[in-house]
Formats: structure tokens, C-alpha cells, sequence
């Protein structure tokens, strides 16, 4: 395998540090190839704005038009194609941080807004009356896997099914389905330890073996049943899904998975 | 009204630009207080690290606690204190950004980020056997109202009940029950326009009609009926929702709404 791991988190003594450290080793252990984007030490710039696009970004700016423009004459900044082409040359790709906010950290949903551009990751393909672009199981980014290796402060109850904060499978959604599934990628379940606030060091043992055998295991995981979205089970083009394959108590998010 | 107008869009002249505008002038021309964080204008900073916490940083870094000790002893940054002082200040707030894979844009995720500190966003109240701190309809900011005001590139249908990316209310749930509820305030229904990147100069005059009025109804709008926390729906401490309380067809984020 060729992983990406892009790593989100200021302290590389914490607990993300330790699970990115310990999958560099794992993986080269086994023999595979790694290659990490460590955000917070390439002092990565989050916020997207005319200067990644140069000499296209229009007056006035248009993120989405001049983003494409950039993308297809090469002329992105070095750090925006930088991350490109290690997700072109990865098979595998892992997203390393913690859940701030029931969401990625600013750092890491910077490197989505800047690296996935348009013409890349998204305004791909051709429409038809069968094709509504190739997104959602198609892409620039098809025949790679991802997974999430995600840290929670709160317990496990209050993101279960009818917990507080919502189902962890749900707060992941926009991100699995949304940004990775989107433009290609198969999506293995996420890798999520929930107490991580108040984890003592004796507990760690049993979070790395169990990070461990995930990763040892990466090519054999049953991804996600995302829906693909060219192959039948959406009206083109409204997008939605067809009524007939909605599974019994199943709604929201949740009707985007086969089942 | 005070109202405060959190800001993030690229471009002044963009929609998201232009419906700043107009909610600032439309507020003002009814008679109220309008602030507005510009957070592109500002420079804002999007990752929170050591730096937020001056001498409270600890080494190795633990931003929950250390974030909580520099915010007691006044010692976070001006401009997070600052921002903090705004939200004090306001009565009612206004997130204004364009939804970017499926979130918010990383700057608005870093001023969340860093404003939301631990024991002023959260680690508030204290813990019983009725009560798991003051959260979700409890807390800091209670007493005050919140709308988001977003523009999304892709049509309505692709965010309807059966639509592909997901029901735009349950993408908005993270934002509107995780980040604005969570600290005490009440949400009001947001205000969408899809089609952002699509629409003409002849489109925009309705669009900004319909804007006015939900200003000028902002005091009389009535919040998404989430569930508060410590009166009586929520099993304590595992904050999981009382079994009798599920509605029929409803499941994840939607439990999370009384009807």
C-alpha cells in the first residue's frame, strides 16, 4: 500500500500524535510505503482566498471558476498540488484528528477547501440524462480508500444511536460521504476513541492494539455501502433516491448506504 | 437588537458579501445595534495552538484545559477576547458563510475553534444527578438567538428529505444544535439559498426581499424546538434520549427536536 496520512493536531505528544506515530510504524513495518502531511508542522494556511488561485483569481473572486481555471493550467500554489499529487500517488488515505466542535478542526477543513478544488475533486465529468457528473463513487480520486482515525472527548453513549450529540456514524457523514466518497474514494469505518480528555496512560495499550490490528487489516476491510450515484438508485437530476429503495426505518443520511 | 454578524466569505462583492450588506444596513435602518466580524477582513486566524494560550500553554499542549486556565485568568488573546466580548455583548447572531464541502469554511471552523473556549462554551455548570453541566439550552451564551445564513452551489433537491448529500437540515444540525445550542442559544430556522453559484444578477433582487423580511421578523421567529438537556428527556449520565420520547419516522439528529 501507499498511504497518506494527514495529521491534524499542534501537540505531537498527544494522543493523535501518538495513533499518526504509531501507524507511520505499523505500516512501514509491514512493508508498505508512507507518506504524511503533518498540518500544524507545515504551518498549513487554512483559509482559502484570491491568492491560491495567482494570475486567475477574477475580480471580482470566484472560489469555484478561478479554483478550476488554476487547477487545469498548472498553476495552483506549490503547497495546494503538493497534497494532489500525494493523494494521486496514495491508495490509501487516513485522516488523523480529533473532533472539535463535532467537526474537523480549522486546519484540516482548510486542506479540504484548498486542496479539493474544482476540475479535481469536484466539476468532474459529463452530464447526461444517466450521469450527473462523476461524483459520489466516481472521480478523480476512484480506486482509493480512506478512513477516519478520529479522537472524542465525550463517551461513546452520547453519540449512540439516540445519544445527545448525535450518531457518530451521522457527525461523520459530511466527511465520509460528503468530501471523501465524493470524488472517488471508498470509505472504510472510521477508527474513533471516544474518552479521549480524560484517557490515562494505562489505557493507551489497548488503544494502539486496537489501532494496530486496523491498520494491519486495511486491505481487507469491507469499505462503507455507500450508494454509487450513476448506477441507478437516483432520479437524474434531482438527485434524490428513489423511492422504492428506502429501507424501513431508515431516513436522513442513513438512505445513502445500501442495506 | 444587538446583533453580531460573523462574516466569511473571500470576496466583499460576493452574495455571501452582498447579504452582509444588506443585514447590516436593513438592521440599522430598523433601529438596531449591528457588529460585524469580517473574518477574511480580519485576517483571522483559523488553528488554534499553543500561541492561544500564552503562559497557560502547557508542554506538552492540552488545549481543553489549558484553553479553560487562560480564559479564567483573562489571558486569552485579544482576539479572542474580543470575540467573546461581541457574543457577551449581542443579543442575537448571525453566521453569514457559504457551505464548502458540506461545513463551514475553515475560517469560520478556526473562530469556533478559538472563541468556543472550554469554561465559556463549554466545561460550564456543574455535574449531579440531574444535571450534566449547563449544555444544549443551558450555558454561557443562554438567553440569546442564532441564525445561519448560507448559500449552497448545488439545487434544493440534492439537499431534500431524499437527496444525495443529505437533508440540509441534518447537514446544519453539527453548527446549529453542536456549536450554537450546545452553549445556551436558540436557533432559528436558517435561511438557505441554493443555486449560489448559478445565479444571475435578475435572480438576486428576490432573494434579497426574502432576506429583508427575515430580518425584520427576526424578533418574532420561533427557534428549532431543540431539546434542552437537564429537564427530564435525557437519561443522566448517559444522555442517551428516553425511549417513550421517540416520535414515529424519526431517527439521529431529528430525535434531537421535539414535534
Amino acid at each position: 500500500m501507499k498511504t497518506l496520512i494527514v495529521h491534524a493536531h499542534p501537540e505531537p505528544r498527544s494522543l493523535n500524535g501518538s495513533l499518526k506515530d504509531l501507524a507511520v510504524t505499523t505500516l512501514e513495518g509491514a512493508g508498505h510505503e508512507v507518506r504524511v502531511s503533518d498540518l500544524y508542522a507545515m504551518r498549513w494556511k487554512a483559509a482559502a482566498d484570491a491568492a491560491d488561485y495567482g494570475a486567475h483569481a477574477s475580480s471580482p473572486l470566484q472560489v469555484v471558476r478561478d479554483s478550476g481555471h488554476a487547477f487545469a493550467a498548472g498553476d495552483l500554489t506549490p503547497d495546494v498540488r503538493a497534497e494532489q499529487e500525494k493523494l494521486l500517488w496514495a491508495d490509501t488515505v487516513i485522516l488523523q484528528f480529533p473532533l472539535w466542535w463535532y467537526a474537523m478542526p480549522a486546519i484540516l477543513k482548510g486542506w479540504v477547501d484548498r486542496v479539493f478544488t474544482y476540475r479535481f475533486a469536484y466539476g468532474v465529468g459529463e452530464h447526461s440524462d444517466t450521469k450527473y457528473g462523476e461524483r459520489y463513487g466516481e472521480g478523480t480520486l476512484a480506486g482509493r480508500r480512506a478512513l477516519l482515525s478520529v479522537t472524542i472527548g465525550g463517551p461513546e453513549a452520547h453519540y449512540s444511536d439516540r445519544g445527545i450529540n448525535g450518531p457518530v456514524d451521522d457527525l461523520l457523514f459530511p466527511i465520509q460521504h460528503g468530501i471523501l466518497h465524493y470524488p472517488g474514494i471508498e470509505v472504510l469505518p472510521p477508527f474513533v476513541v471516544h474518552g479521549a480528555d480524560r484517557m490515562s496512560a494505562a489505557e493507551y495499550p489497548a488503544v494502539a492494539k486496537a489501532w494496530e490490528q486496523r491498520l494491519l487489516t486495511l486491505e481487507t476491510t469491507e469499505p462503507i455501502a455507500f450508494r454509487r450515484q450513476n448506477f441507478g438508485d437516483y432520479e437524474i437530476p434531482s438527485l434524490r433516491l428513489k423511492a422504492d429503495l428506502e429501507s424501513p426505518g431508515r431516513t436522513g443520511f442513513g438512505l445513502h448506504v445500501r442495506g
